[in-house]
């Protein structure tokens, strides 16, 4: 039997959650084979100032589970440079920002950016890492929908290079061709991007109807879903894993209006070994899931390893109320 | 208060079921403004020959209501030239073409088109229309999905103008620009579409998690959208109602895999009004709803009417299990 030890996983994008549903999440996203994540801010009480992150912080110490976490502000109407400063101090080091109203709990998002540069000229003093959903809202009078949305913020993203040419940004789950070159022929070694595992999988098809695999941003045409596997495929460093993971009850997806995202911690390296080594690239997995991300963040390499085996493993229909991606499906790899 | 007395409407694409759903669906066909439909073929057990068109026709005399349906062959191996001449004794003229795979109960239909060539040349010589659900399957090496099967599928019906250039045909619920422009475009007069209500009020993002506005075709860009409320506010004789409203239970839609379809029927006249004036173009409700689909298919003018009024309408939340379409909503117009 083929077994692969390799460094825990760092996850750059994940939804830990809050309430009942926060110590299953992080204990399912350790059993996935992750070590270090980073949280996102989208509670529904936003984390816009540095209190409500060390809160959230403290009361995840407070269940004392193995897992690295690295904390995000979520930026806002109260996310001033003050609030950058002091985050700081507290060892956050990541803001987050997510377009007005495109996905879960985005609504306190930004719709000016230029409101915010004193902020990121904070940020950028600071060291900060600019993590951003790049979508702008839909406009139909510009032809602006969830399949395009992602392409037309790229001038936007130039704008912010531009004006804060020293902010370290990353491009969160990308899922169209257009940003897979903007980023790969940015000359800009402050720019990466982060590529979340279900989107290596689907295109437009798979969530038409079905949807535990409907996420924002969309899955695509099959040509960007080429586009991603390809980026994975060539080894570049600019590109690393950011699952997106992102748990919704059973009865918030099967329902009139469905929530958005799609659950992957659980089986998080058996479902990335499943896809690189369908798409002929498993030599690509720890690079893209434990180097690439560490490097661009600045963060130690991990110490601590697990063990990969190709086996037959069959995801759980559910998990604490929970479908997962590819529920019922069998993987060709599982964790030991 | 504004009224209009108008014929009932035609709507020359329907699918009125079978079984428990069967009387009912009739019964709210005919309480959307509607006086004549085209039933669709595509039952459990699709309608591929004429007695099974009989039988299904005789069972739906049996109920005793008041709405004329027009029948429908449904294209598939059976579908031999001397079913074509049977049918044509019987009355029946239609025959609808499913590419294989790509909607509800459309497993039976067509993959390779030359193979029916017989068959078409019969339907040309007995004056048959063939009605067409213009998508190719999905195809992710050459890029082909959801999106772009319907605009993949032209050069196919190039290719049966081609070879039957006096054979009827009706690209159906055309949803994409490319579809509108081909058929504008197009010189022969045995060329026409249909267009459904919805598909003049949805974009992608309007089914992208919510299940009840998902169906095939898809909803596509807002250009695409945009065409469509173009063409009919031209009065492009062409181009007429085929609602495609298609029931399925609500369990059968919020689940993991929902269903495809949209259940306009029970408010189509309303719904209709509603969305044109919204338009801009309510003056061209008679024509596209009641004259230019009867011209096409040779039928005589509607004479019973119906009165349309200007009034706040609330769309029920569900009728017989089913959600409607815009379910909960108020329209501005409503039936007396």
């Amino acid at each position: 039997m083929t077994s692969i030890t390799l460094p825990l996983l760092d996850d750059l994008h994940v939804h830990l959650r809050e309430g009942d549903m926060l110590s299953n999440v992080i204990q399912e996203t350790i059993n996935g084979g992750v070590g270090r994540v980073m949280a996102m801010p989208n509670l529904k009480n936003p984390l816009t100032t540095a209190d409500k992150v060390q809160e959230y912080q403290n009361y995840i110490k407070s269940l004392n589970l193995d897992l690295e976490i690295l904390y995000s502000l979520y930026l806002g109407q109260d996310t001033t440079p003050e609030e950058i400063v002091k985050a700081a101090k507290l060892g956050v080091k990541n803001v987050k920002m997510y377009p007005a109203g495109v996905t879960t709990n985005s609504n306190f998002g930004v719709s000016d950016i230029t409101s915010f540069y004193l902020v990121f000229e904070a940020m950028q003093e600071n060291d900060f890492i600019f993590n951003i959903h790049g979508e702008v809202p839909s406009d139909y009078g510009r032809n602006i929908c969830v399949m395009n949305a992602e392409a037309k913020f790229l001038p936007i993203l130039a704008e912010i290079q531009k004006n804060f040419p020293k902010l370290k940004i990353v491009l969160e789950h990308m899922t169209s061709a257009e940003a897979v070159e903007y980023v790969k022929n940015c000359d800009s070694e402050y720019l990466a991007a982060s590529i979340t595992v279900h989107h290596l999988d689907l295109v437009v098809d798979d969530w038409a109807g079905k949807i535990h695999n409907f996420c924002k941003p969309v899955a695509k045409f099959p040509v960007d879903r080429q586009a991603l596997r390809d980026i994975v495929k060539s080894g570049n460093p600019k590109f690393f894993l950011g699952s997106d993971s992102a748990p919704h009850m059973r009865e918030l997806k099967e329902t009139a209006c469905g929530c958005a995202g799609v659950y992957t911690a659980p089986y998080l390296a058996p479902y990335l070994a499943d896809v690189l080594e369908r798409i002929g690239c498993l030599d690509r997995l720890v690079d893209f899931a434990t180097v690439f991300g560490a490097q661009f963040y600045g963060l130690e390499p991990q110490k601590k390893t697990f063990i990969l085996t190709k086996k037959p493993t069959v995801v759980d229909s559910e998990i604490h109320g929970v479908v997962p991606f590819r529920a019922e499906e069998t993987l060709s790899w599982g964790i030991e």
